[in-house]
C-alpha cells in the first residue's frame, strides 16, 4: 500500500560533506553540506544557499575542498553545520581541529578528516532557484589507514558518516550487500 | 600520513537511484544511476551520459521518476544498470517487476521499490562536459511499511542500498550515530 507524501527531498543516503575555503584574509572556513554529488568522473556539484560565507570565499579563491566526515569527528562536523562563517567565531580554535593549505588548490585541507577532494571552481550555477558550485577534482588526499594493499580506498577501513534528511540523523555504513555489475547478471544473465 | 590518489569520483556514500521513464511508444524503461542528489527542497539533479535511452525519453515526456533501490531488489536494480533501454530486452518481463503510470507525472512508478520521487523535468543541463537533468519533485510515493506513526519515512524500517564507487559495491545502512544539529552543539555549544 503506497502513500503520497507530497514534495520532499527524498534522496537517501546523503553524504556528510565538509566544504573548506579561505576567506579574503586567508582565514579557514568550513561548512557542512549534504546536497553534493559527483557529476562527472572528475567533477563534483554542490548545492548551497548563496548567503553562505563559503560562496563569497570560493568566488574569490576559485577553489574549495570537500572532505568526507567520519564517525570519529561527527560532533565537529555537525557543529560546523550550525555556526556561520559570517560570524566571528573561530571554528578551528573551538574544535581543536587543524587545517593546512592544499598542495594543489587555494583552499584548506582539514587534517583530521580521512579523505579530502581538492577542487578548482569550474562554474557557479544559478538556475531555477538553485545555487550551486561545480568543482574539478584535481586530487584526492586520503589517510593511508583507509587504503587497501592496492592503494585504493577500502570502505571497510573507514567509518564515514551519512545523512538521513527524513529525520535529520547520521548513520554509519552497514554490511556489504553485493558487488555491482555482478549480482544482477548472476541472477538475470 | 596522507597519500595523493589523483583525481577520483570520491563522494561516499552514493544512493542507488532507479530512473523510470516512458519511451515514444509508452514502453517503460528504468536505469541505475548513482550520480544524483537533491539540489533544492523540491528538486533533484541527476548526471548521466547523454546516450542513455532515459535521456531521449525524458526529453519527450518531460518527466521521470526516481526510486531508491533496497536490499530486497538489489539484483534487479543492479541488472537494470547493465542492460541498455536502447536494446530490445524487456527489463520488466525478465525481472518480473511491475510498473504503473504515476498519478502526477508522465512516467512510471515501479511497484516493488518502496520509495519513488515523481518528477517533472525542469531543465536539461549541458555544461563543462556534464549532462544532467533537473527535476521538480511533485510527489513522493512511499510504502506504508516504511513510515513511522507520524507518516514520515523511518530509515530503521527501510533497507535502502547505497553505492561505493571506490570498489563498485553495494552496502546497507549501519547503526544510527547521532542526531544532526544536536551532537555538535551538545559538545561545542
Amino acid at each position: 500500500m503506497k502513500k503520497n507524501l507530497g514534495s520532499l527531498p527524498a534522496v537517501y543516503p546523503m553524504p556528510v560533506l565538509m566544504i573548506g575555503t579561505y576567506d579574503e584574509n586567508g582565514k579557514t572556513d568550513v561548512m557542512n553540506a549534504a546536497w553534493g554529488q559527483i557529476c562527472d568522473y572528475d567533477k563534483i556539484f554542490i548545492s548551497l544557499s548563496e548567503d553562505h560565507k563559503t560562496c563569497a570565499n570560493f568566488l574569490k579563491t576559485k577553489a574549495f575542498t570537500v572532505a568526507l566526515a567520519d564517525a570519529d569527528h561527527l560532533a565537529e562536523a555537525d557543529w560546523f553545520g550550525t555556526v556561520s562563517g559570517n560570524d566571528t567565531e573561530d571554528k578551528f580554535e573551538r574544535t581543536g581541529m587543524h587545517a593546512e593549505k592544499s598542495e594543489f588548490v587555494n583552499a584548506p585541507v582539514i587534517a583530521e578528516f580521512p579523505l579530502t577532494m581538492e577542487c578548482e571552481l569550474v562554474r557557479v550555477l544559478e538556475t531555477d532557484g538553485i545555487y550551486g558550485a561545480i568543482g574539478r577534482i584535481v586530487n584526492v588526499k586520503a589517510e593511508e589507514s583507509i587504503l587497501n594493499a592496492e592503494g585504493k580506498v577500502d570502505i571497510g577501513k573507514t567509518n564515514f558518516a551519512m545523512f538521513d534528511q527524513f529525520s535529520n540523523a547520521y548513520y554509519g555504513t552497514g554490511e556489504k550487500l553485493a558487488n555491482a555489475w555482478d549480482i544482477g547478471v548472476s541472477r538475470f544473465g
